[in-house]
């Protein structure tokens, strides 16, 4: 099992290697993990920016609490929620959906109505909640993809979200910042590296009946 | 890659085949791939209920809109986010950790303190939807381990969170059901296995700056 192997491997990276940046080639990939990550009715309703430019990083930097991961890693990967999922996101889903598959788009109308039912009766906070869970899925993806490539990672919600919304100019275009993963390569002096990882037993997290 | 083969090869499987189990071997590989799951502080505050029991499963059916895969699949996973986290959690985590890396905990104070300042902050619907969002970075790790063992999964929000909670008598050890997934073997006759996979396309998704 690669994937237990990478889990094991990896931790959250405090001190990234300044110098060391990962491939654009491996950065596509990852994207390509993200993308295929699942999402309720497969909406995949959020954005993920991939942030990599200096000054915007120093500027979320002070949005973080100064933690270094923010300028030191090699690029950012912010999660950020859509704020609503309009019919007209779910038109568009069910039109990629015929198209890819070759189906009448029609055939799927009372699906639709359904999905838009379904999500046109949230209010706007329950919403919002229920996008800002489905980039948690895609997180995981990140995690477990980065790991077995021997990427390192830092997964983080320690930021101003209010802060990184209105730096990155979210809001206007109907999103809200998530959850953060640092990705990139440790840096030699992180102590952290060296620590075991800290799970609990397996009895202590799962019950079966 | 295989994470992302795997990704690629699994789908939100439908229909089950009923005879197929998914061997006690394997449940405790995925076990172990969601243990490993990164979470907030690394203090996992989740369980996990692993259900294979036909009578359990039949009224969870009932609270699920009657879909098939909750009787039908090998087994459930079932991610529960706990209603709080107390101080007596925080200090049990730094205990593990000072145990697992041979350190004395009281040099874990400060930290062990900005802990429970942070989260001893939160407001309960605050604290219950932050532990809910690490249900689904391990989510996420069971979808791309499940699947890079070609074994199935429908991760499933549609179902009645009150009444599961009621049925497993979740609130009373401080629980709430957050998301679950179903897991096993495709049945041949599940036609949404031969669909293509519908995602938008990278540029859609991902915005680099």
């Amino acid at each position: 099992m690669k994937i237990i192997d990478g889990l094991k491997w990896r931790y959250a990276t405090k001190y990234f290697n300044k110098e060391k940046k990962v491939s654009k080639e491996d950065i596509s990939i990852l994207k390509e993990a993200v993308n295929l990550t699942a999402s309720s009715y497969g909406l995949q309703p959020y954005k993920v920016i991939v942030i990599s430019d200096p000054k915007i990083r120093e500027s979320l930097k002070e949005a973080s609490w100064g933690q270094s991961q923010i300028t030191d890693a090699s690029h950012l990967f912010l999660f950020c929620n859509n704020l609503n999922v309009t019919d007209v996101d779910i038109d568009n889903y069910i039109q990629l959906r015929a198209k890819i598959n070759n189906l009448n788009p029609e055939d799927s109308k009372e699906y639709a109505d359904m999905m838009k039912s379904n999500i046109g009766s949230l209010p706007p906070e329950i919403l919002s909640a229920w996008t800002a869970r489905q980039c948690y899925i895609a997180l995981g993806t990140l995690l477990a993809a980065s790991s077995e490539m021997e990427i390192d990672s830092c997964p983080m919600e320690g930021f101003d979200n209010n802060k990184y919304d209105e730096i990155l100019g979210l809001k206007e275009k109907g999103l809200s910042s998530a959850v953060l993963c640092a990705i990139g390569y440790r840096d030699d002096k992180d102590s952290f590296a060296s620590l075991k990882k800290v799970r609990k037993s397996i009895s202590d997290v799962f019950e079966e009946i």
